[in-house]
C-alpha cells in the first residue's frame, strides 16, 4: 500500500522536506482514546535535532490535529495530524538537482519518478517525515499504555561502543522514555557522544544499533503465515531511513548457536506459563508468547557527509566530484530511537485491533441505554 | 492479510502437516508464462529432506496444478497448486497435544486458536508448508528469468563455519541453482555437513546464515515509505520458519562503520549509471538502484532436538520433562535456501507487476487482430 | 484483490469450468466453528441444476475440505474446499474458441488475457465457480446463525411475474432456506416456472429480481466512508454472474419519493431503539441500525440462448452467425439466490470479524488454564 | 480499508463537518500529471451549494495542496489536499446531540463510536466531505482526459420528472461538464428546479436518479471475480451519502426482458470489434469491452427536512418530537452528480494503474539519459 501501513489501524504518510507541511492520517483508531497534545510534543522533542549532535535545521514541529479528535479524545474516525515546514532553505539544494548524492534516494527517485520528484532536501524521502510517524506513534503509545503495554528503545551500539544490556525492563523502559540520548550506561553515553562529535569534526558520520523491548503484550497475537509479528514489525521498521537490518531475540547470533541453547523452556511462574529464557524474543511461530518482545535495528551512518564524494551528472552523464553543503546530522541513531518506538506502537496497535476488534484499545465509557439495548 | 502475501501478485498458503494436502493459490500472474512442471519438481527436490542431514519423513511432493494453467501456460487467472501429504505418522504427536515444544509454535497456537488448532506435527505452522511456497516460487522464478532477473542463495555460515563470499554473480548463481548443498567452497561444504552430522549425533541441531543475490532488476522499483524493497522482502522472509534476522547490503556491519565507508559512489560504466561499491545492497531509499540486491537471513537451529527439555502440561499446569520423538532435521538451513529464493521471487514479481502492469512479466504473443484494434 | 474478497475473513476463488477442480480458500475464520458437511451439501444442492429449469450438466459437487478443519471444527487457519469437475464436455466449446458469445465474458477475457484464457465453458468466468462460493458461504451462514443472524432470499420477480413481499421475516426466512424454488407465494412460483419453460421452448431465457433480508445484526457495524455495508455487499454481489443492479431498502423507488416518506422515525420497542418503518433497509450512513437489512439484485437473463446470434470471428475479423449448442440454463435466478445468501454471509462475517475481533464468531470453549492465565 | 479506497491509486478521506478542515490524500498517482488548480476550483463550484436549491451554508472551498505537487505536476508521491471549514454554525447542533435525526447517521454513529463521535452537522458523515472527493477526482479526471477517457453525468430523473436519454455522447458529455444543473433537456431542467423549490416550500425534499457515461476506456480492464468494474464502481458509489441503488447498462429493466433482448451482438466497425447495442453498459464478465460504460445511481431525498419528525432521546429513552433547524438542501441530486463523476474517475484510475502500471496515466517526459540506460 505504498505510503500506508496497517490493515486495521492504517497510517498514511504524506509530505516533502521543503513543501508546506508533512503529516499523517490514522484510520481505525478506537474511539475514546485520550489525546494528550503535550505528550505528542514531548515525543517530537525527542526526535528533533538538538545540540551539536544534529543538523542545524530547527523545526518547531508545531503540529495541528485537523480531524478525528473531539472533546480531547479520538472519535474513531480518521485522525489527521499536520506539521508545517518552516525552516526550509531550499536554495541549498538547487545545485544538487542533477547530482545524486551517494547513499541517498536521489538517483532511485529519479528512476522511479522520471524527474518529477521534489528533489529539495530529499523531498518525500527526507527523514523529516518521521516527525509525522512520531506524532502518530504518540497516540498509539498512549493507547497501548492504557492496556499495560510498554515500549522502549536504547542505543545498544554507536560508533563501535556498547551500552549495557537491558536489565529490569520496567525500570529501564521508564528511564529511557524521557532520556534525550537513550543510553542506559552513563559512561557509555558520554563516550558515544564524543565519538559522534569526532566524526562530525572529521567530516564523517556514524551509525549504530537500536535495541527495543515491548512488555505486557498478551500471548496469541500475530497472524501466520505472512502477518507474523516479526514480518509486520520488520516491514515497518525498514521504512525508517537508514535501517538496514532487523533481528529478533538472539537474531544473527542464533546462526552460530546450538539448538539446545536457542530453545526457551516453558515453566510456570505465579500461575502463568512463561519461558525460562527469551532467546526467541517473545515470538514463536510468528505469534507472541507473552514474554517481552526484543528486537534490534541496524542504523547505517548518515549518508550526508562533508567530505568530497563522487557522483554522475545525470544531464551530461559525466563523473563529477560532489561537495554536500547544507545542514546535516553526523548521527541519527539517537534521534531514530523514538521513531522505532513509534513504528512499533503503530504496528502493535494494528495487530491488536485486528485480533480483539475496534473497541479493544479503549474501554467503552459512554454507552447510552438505548444503544446498550440494541446491540 | 494473514495467509496471503502481495498486492499485485498475491500468494495464499493453506494446509496442515498431517492433513490431506497443502497448497497455494497464486493470483495476479501475467497470462502466458510457461509453466515447466519439471522445473517445479526440481525445486521441490532441493527443498525435500534427503540423506542423513534431514528428517526421515519422505514426501514425494507429487504436486498437481488444479487451475490457472492452460495449454502449458498461465492463463492469468488464479493458479492453485496442491501437494498431497502422504508420509504422515500422526501417532508420533498424540502424546504432545498438551505439552508445548520449546522453540515451536505449539504454545502460541494454543493461545491464539484456543485448542482448535491441528496440533499434529506443528499443523499449519509446519515447515512442510514451505513446499507450497517453493512450487509457487518456481513459477515466479521462471517469469523473472525471462526478463533477465536471476536469484541465488548460498549458505554463508553454518555451525560457525563460513563459505567464501559471492564472487562473479553470474557464474555463482548458475552454480548454486542446481547444488543440493548450496555452498560455493567445496571444502567448506564438507566441513559444514560434518558439523551437522555431529550435532545430530549429539541430539542437537545447528543453524546458519543464508546470503542471497538478485541480478538484473531495473532501477526504480519499490514503493516508499512503507512498501520498500527491504520492507516487503523482510516481511515475507520472516514467514520462513526459523528466520530470526534479515539484513541488506552490509547490514549490521554498517552500524560500526563510518559514513564515508558506507556510501556507494556513482559512476558511469558502459553508458549506464552504476555504483562503485554496493554497501547498500542495491537499494537506496527503499528503491532498487540497478545494482545487485544482496541480503542475508539468520536461520536459527531446528527447535526439534532429541535431548530432554522442560515444558508445562497445559492441562495440569505442571512442569514436566519433554522427550521429542518423531523424525526431525538436525539442520534446515540447506533446505531453507530454495525457500528463500522462492519467497524473494514472489515478492519481486509482486513489485514488478505493480510497477509495470499485469502483462509485463510475459510478452504478449497471441493477439487477435480484433483485439489489437480495440485497445 | 482480484479473486479475493474481504479484509478480516478473506475468500479466494480459483478454478475453471473444464479444469480438474474449482475451489475456495477462506482465511480468517474464527477457530471452533462447527463444520457441518451435510449442510454444505444441502446448500450445494440448492444451487445445483435440477429438472427442466436448468442446464443438463449435472455435477455431483462432491466437495472435499483440504485444510482448516480438525475434529469437526474450524481451526482458525485457512480452510480450503475443493470441488472436482466431472461432467465436462469440452468438445462442445472447441468451435467457439474464436467466436465470442454475446453477453458472455469471452471477448473481454480475450482482450485481458490475450488468448491464454481457458475458453472452454467460460473458463474461470463460468457460473460453475459459484459452487465454491456456496460451499464457503455455508460455513459463514453457520457461524452467523450461532449468533442469531439469519439470511434469506426469495425470487421477487421472474419473467415479469411477482412474488408476494416479505411478511414475518422469521417464518419467511425459515421457509425459504429449504425451498428449491424460492418463491413465497405458491401460485406465483408455478407461474414463474411455466414462464421459464416457455422461454426455454422458445430458445430464449429470462431474468429476475432477488430480494434478500438479514435479521439479527447488531447496530454499529460498517466502516465509513468506503467500507459501508452497502458498498461491501454490492461489491461482492456484482461478482455473481448476471447481477446488473443492486439496491438497498426502497432503492430506486426512493428517487421519486418525498423525503418525508423516506425517513425512518425512531421509537422505543421493548426497551430497544427501533425504526417505525424500514425504507433505508437497516442501514444509515453505511452502518447497521439494528433493523433488518433489505436489498435486491437484478439478475439478467442467461446469455446462452439457443437462437442464432451474430458475432465476429476474432481470427478473420469477419461477422459470422453464431449457434450455441452445449447445455444451458433458460434461467439462473432460482439457482442464484443461494449464491446471494452465501455472498452476503461472507461479507457480513468479514465485517463482524473486523468489528469484534477474530474470536467473536465462535464462543471460546477450550481454554487451557495456562492460557487463561497468560492472556 | 475504512476511509481509504483503491489498491493502486488509494484515496483516503478525513475530516468532520465542523472541525478545522476536511481533506484527502491520494497515493499512487503517476508522476507528471499536470495539476490545474482552476479546474479543481471549477469542479468544487459545481458541487458547492448555490441559489435557492441548496443549503444556505456557503463555504469558499479554498483548498490548498500540501504535498505531492512540484512545479505544477504530480510528483508520484502522496498528494494531500486540505479544504478548511469556515462557515460553521455548530450551535445549531447542540440541541441534537442526543436526538438522532431520522435518515441520518446520528444513531448508527452513536452505536459505533459510543458517543465519542463529533456529532455537529453529521461530523465525519457530513456530505461536506464530498468536497474532498471532488478535489481529488478533478486530478483523476485530468489524467483520464489525457488518455482520451471522458466521464459525464446527468440528472435522469428528479422528483418524478425525466431528462431526455443520452444521445451523442461526445457532445452530451462536453455540455454536461460545465452545466450547473446537469439536465440535457432545458424544459425538463426548469420543471425539475421548480419541483425542488415546491418541496422546499413544503418543508420537504426530493431525490433523483443520476445517469453516467464513460467513453474511451480500453477493452480488457477489470479483475474478476471480485474486482469487477461493476463491483469496484458500486463499492465506491455507495459511499456517496444518499445513494441507495446502482445499476449498470439496462440494470433492473433486464430482470423483465428476454435474453435475446439483452445480449449485445458483436460486429466490426472501422476495423474494431464493437457491439451493436449496449444493454450490458460496456461490461461483460466484469471487464470492459471497449463500449461506453453506463450506470445509474438512485439518490434518496435529503433526510434533513423542516417538518416535525419523531425520534428517541438517547439519554432518557423517551420518544420526542424533532424539529430540525439549521441550513439544509431540499435536494442534493444536482450537487451529487460531480461527486459521481469524481468517484468514477478515481475508481477507473485505480483499475488502469493496476492494469498498465504506475506510469501509464502520464507519458514519461523527463528521462535522463543515464536512467534510460539503466532500466
Amino acid at each position: 500500500m505504498k505510503n500506508s501501513f496497517g490493515q486495521n489501524l492504517i497510517v498514511t504518510l504524506f509530505g516533502e522536506s521543503h513543501g508546506p507541511a508533512i503529516g499523517a492520517v490514522m484510520d481505525g483508531l478506537a474511539p475514546g482514546i485520550p489525546v494528550d497534545e503535550s505528550f505528542i510534543a514531548d515525543q517530537l522533542t525527542l526526535r528533533r535535532p538538538a545540540g551539536d549532535l544534529s543538523t542545524a535545521r530547527r523545526e518547531a514541529d508545531a503540529f495541528s490535529i485537523v480531524s478525528g479528535v473531539f472533546e480531547g479524545k479520538t472519535t474513531g474516525t480518521p485522525l489527521c495530524i499536520l506539521i508545517p515546514n518552516t525552516d526550509t532553505r531550499s536554495g541549498d539544494y538547487t545545485a544538487l538537482r542533477h547530482l545524486p548524492r551517494p547513499g541517498h534516494a536521489d538517483y532511485t527517485a529519479q528512476c522511479k519518478y522520471h524527474g518529477h520528484q521534489d528533489y529539495r532536501g530529499g523531498g518525500h524521502f527526507s527523514g523529516r517525515l518521521t516527525a509525522a510517524l512520531v506524532a502518530a506513534g504518540a497516540i498509539a503509545l498512549t493507547a497501548l499504555r492504557s492496556k499495560g503495554i510498554c515500549i522502549g528503545t536504547h542505543i545498544l551500539r554507536c560508533s563501535g561502543l556498547s551500552d549495557r544490556p537491558f536489565g529490569d525492563l520496567a525500570s529501564d523502559l521508564a528511564a529511557l522514555n524521557t532520556m534525550p540520548f537513550a543510553v542506559l550506561d552513563r559512561a557509555a553515553a558520554q563516550a558515544m557522544q564524543q565519538a559522534v562529535l569526532r566524526a562530525a569534526a572529521d567530516g564523517d558520520s556514524v551509525g549504530g544499533v537500536l535495541e527495543t523491548a515491548v512488555t505486557g503484550l498478551p500471548a496469541g497475537v500475530g497472524e501466520p503465515w505472512f502477518d507474523t509479528v516479526e514480518g509486520l514489525l520488520s516491514h515497518a521498521l525498514f521504512s525508517i531511513p537508514a535501517v538496514k537490518g532487523v533481528e529478533f531475540g538472539d537474531g544473527f547470533a542464533m546462526a552460530d548457536a546450538a539448538g539446545s541453547c536457542c530453545n526457551d523452556s516453558f515453566c510456570l511462574k505465579n500461575g502463568r506459563v512463561v519461558t525460562k529464557t527469551n532467546h526467541n524474543g517473545g515470538i514463536n511461530g510468528g505469534i507472541t508468547n507473552g514474554m517481552p518482545i526484543l528486537f534490534r535495528c541496524a542504523v547505517k551512518p548518515t549518508p550526508s557527509i562533508a567530505r568530497e564524494q563522487e557522483t554522475v551528472d545525470l544531464r551530461s552523464g559525466e563523473s563529477v566530484p560532489l561537495q554536500i553543503r547544507g545542514r546535516h546530522d553526523p548521527a541519527i541513531v539517537h534521534r531514530a530511537r523514538v521513531v522505532v518506538d513509534s513504528v512499533a506502537a503503530l504496528v502493535l496497535c494494528d495487530l491488536l485491533t485486528g485480533r480483539f476488534g475496534t473497541d479493544w484499545l479503549c474501554g467503552r465509557t459512554d454507552e447510552a441505554p438505548a444503544e446498550r439495548a440494541a446491540t
